[in-house]
């Protein structure tokens, strides 16, 4: 017995190894990678499976008692820690790690929350599938976090987001009901699609403790190239080149400007420019294909090459060179994957991750630097991400010379310059990230009221008692 | 003036030739295209503008008075039309009818609610691009119904629902609020997914007035095939390896039995069987690519003869017939969208539009027939559809010599057998057709208590005075 009830019962429900109160222990759970927040919490909870979780919920929803619920905890806008006064509980999906099923047949897996996006890619390989969720944190991630964030990543352009992906849901509502829809069907319309609601809405109107999700056939052959261009309105129309020339196959679609590929191969071990001379911009394009005879003539790889030369010819590009290897591939890769880390050798960065109609982002990019110049001489913009999908990490790098803590004080201002921007150009101020604790003000600022009406009656609907994830993306 | 002050407020709003009282101007608006349900309205009303959208709901709201949206009046489950009492206002999205925006850059189309189907197919295609929700009614369907029950279709197999399509909405909220969430963005998590709520609500939530879709590139070679099968579970293996062979490219797979392509050839005029010998079971397959080589070698006529000349080998199929001009792929095409006008003149035909997962259909279909015919001995299934998504229409002729109108009258405790096995084997008794008023009774049967209320919550939240198309979906 502890001098708290709630904690008894909880550790009455999950047992005492899975209730963490003490302050050593609860740590990795209540900060998030950034180190931008720093909470506490009443205790954080880890149920096994989904009766568990469901009494974990009722006892906090009982007792009042606020609940944040958390996968992986490597979300980057504070949705899945906890506030810094301390009366939260976390509940960690941990534990929830089953794969229930994966039917190559049907071509959908039905898992817990708590696996890592990581190890359902590879049960899916091992079984001839694709799962296409790819993104920089899928070792550690979990796919609860990823549903409840919609997660993106570089697949996206050909799959879709993790919305896309999802057929069915298992949630525990901020009652302690479970609702059980996991449906693995291609159609289905028999009444409000309610999945939807907790996909995106960052742990803030259930807890999602399984889903049913979409697999694909597995490609068989992947070609990989990296171009450098020498303007940024290239880059569009490589793109249209690029789908027109051959459809589907087109499964990834990265840029990167200079300075970025500068810094990676400055301070990132292994990372060299392929290219023989410096580019403005470069964009790394890879096709694949599930077609049994796409690593032969006529396959990927062929097609990568055709429509290379022609984008040469046209001078829609100025060089480019091909993977000839896996372990090429890797370091083509290994460039646009590490260009996050390198900043932070340069210093302070000021991060936005917005999304806008792909045809606008050569001129959001020359308007937003141009005010951010203004704004701070010196700032160094490093622009970059998933152009295909319109989502534009645009990262600004510290003024050489400046304070670290100086430069990042200013980070409010600079997003709200940026954000302006988008916002004046239909674009979102919330791409793939999402909102969490981070962006609630801005969407305050920037949405239309009607919209925020809309968010808090569907809010105050599922959660009446606001005890799941107050704070986050709506308040 | 009239001795009605809603209608007088209307004619304000719209003008009076916009406004319809008399029972023979009404008529086309107040029964659905089968003839399940016939109502009676206060009036029907047609706003060209979202502005005089959002002033005819605020003047209904006002009143107190339910609306019915409708479009194109094509639904198949009474969703679209009032009820028998005449107190409800139709509000017909006919007059909103514009394409506002087509952008082959981004890939995205911005059209108002009343577009046909068709003419916005035949814009897209204008601009060398897609748009792929194609179905039975395309030629008098509005995009706002479509989006409002989600319509399926043939080409979900590879693109997806009407859902799918949808990147941004705009709506009339129930007080006549407009909600503006026309985004063409690829990725954006700034908050709740509403558009999502509207989306195969069928009206009961707001009135859609335009929508942002997607596009794609318009392919440029098509291949057409109808094969024979002597077993029903052998097309659920054909599916698996035409995906496997050749990816993406199978855009359509729909199968037809025996009796059903016996029956269309024999009622319908200028239907053959291209095949030889009569099979129990027939597939039409499609494959599809927009790549500019696709018609040359390699491309998706060679992709489609090899990949039936391996199912000829291994015995997947028996037979098979590739069309060799636009004609012969017409007349393939034929024979499977005559079918149910066919079974008209079978007599009765009792209908369910169902789903299931892809591999239980051979199961499901053995023991629906096996149920039925326990039922009714006599009666004839002629199960069909969209096999690729799961989806069946498995519609049953009246036994031969029976009176129709008895044997229609046992609709629903044929629907309720059928609907049983759907459930039991985790099925949706409502897969593209939607709910309506036809499948409100079954829903509240067969849905877990859990979800009817969220459904409930939803609604009460959305639409609190309970006026948007009342008694359509969830009661």
């Amino acid at each position: 017995m502890t001098a708290d009830p709630l904690i008894d019962r909880l550790i009455e429900i999950v047992g005492p190894a899975a209730v963490l109160t003490e302050a050593a222990d609860m740590a990795p759970h209540l900060e998030e990678p950034r180190g931008l927040f720093h909470g506490k919490a009443r205790a954080v909870v880890k149920p096994a499976s989904t009766d568990e979780a469901a009494a974990v919920v009722a006892a906090c929803h009982g007792a009042g008692v606020p609940m944040v619920p958390q996968g992986g905890n490597t979300g980057l806008v504070g949705g899945n820690v906890p506030f810094e006064h301390g009366r939260e509980v976390v509940i960690s999906t941990a534990r929830l790690n089953r794969i229930r099923d994966l039917d190559p047949v049907n071509l959908t897996a039905t898992v817990e929350a708590g696996v890592i996006l990581a190890d359902l890619q590879s049960a899916a390989a091992d079984a001839d599938c694709l799962f296409p969720v790819s993104l920089a944190a899928e070792g550690s991630c979990q796919i609860g976090g990823a549903i409840a964030a919609n997660a993106g990543g570089t697949g996206v352009l050909r799959y879709g987001n993790m919305r896309e992906q999802v057929l069915g849901l298992e949630v525990v509502l901020p009652d302690g009901r479970v609702w059980t829809g996991l449906r693995r069907l291609g159609k289905d319309n028999a009444g409000y699609a309610l999945r939807h609601l907790f996909i995106g809405a960052e742990g803030t109107l259930g807890l999602v403790t399984a889903a049913t999700l979409k697999l694909y056939p597995k490609p068989v052959a992947t070609a990989t190239a990296l171009c450098g261009l020498d303007a940024l309105d290239k880059v569009t129309a490589l793109l249209r080149h690029a789908r027109a020339w051959s459809g589907d196959a087109v499964t990834a679609f990265e840029f990167l400007p200079r300075f970025g590929v500068g810094i990676t191969c400055r301070h990132m071990p292994g990372c060299t420019d392929p290219l023989e001379a410096p580019w403005p911009w470069y964009v790394l394009i890879e096709l694949s294909s599930p077609r049994p005879d796409a690593g032969g003539d006529g396959g990927v790889r062929e097609d990568l090459e055709g429509l290379l030369a022609e984008a040469l010819e046209t001078d829609m590009i100025g060089d480019a060179v091909l993977a000839e290897s896996l372990d090429q591939r890797d370091a083509l890769w290994r460039l646009r994957e590490s260009l996050p880390e390198a900043q932070g050798f340069e210093g302070g960065s000021i991060k936005h991750d917005v999304s806008l109609p792909v045809s606008s982002i050569p001129a959001f990019i020359a308007r937003a630097d141009a005010a951010v110049a203004e704004a701070m001489p010196g700032i160094r913009p490093c622009p970059f991400g998933h152009v295909g999908d319109g989502n534009v990490h645009y990262n600004l790098t510290q003024p050489e010379g400046l304070d670290k803590a100086a430069y990042l004080a200013r980070w409010d201002e600079i997003n709200r310059i940026v954000h302006d921007i988008v916002t004046d150009m239909d674009g979102s101020v919330a791409a793939e990230h999402g909102v969490g604790r981070l962006k609630v003000g801005e969407l305050e600022r920037l949405k239309a009221p009607v919209e925020l009406e809309m968010m808090r009656t569907i809010k105050h609907a599922l959660d009446p008692a606001g005890l799941f994830n107050p704070g986050k993306v709506v308040v």
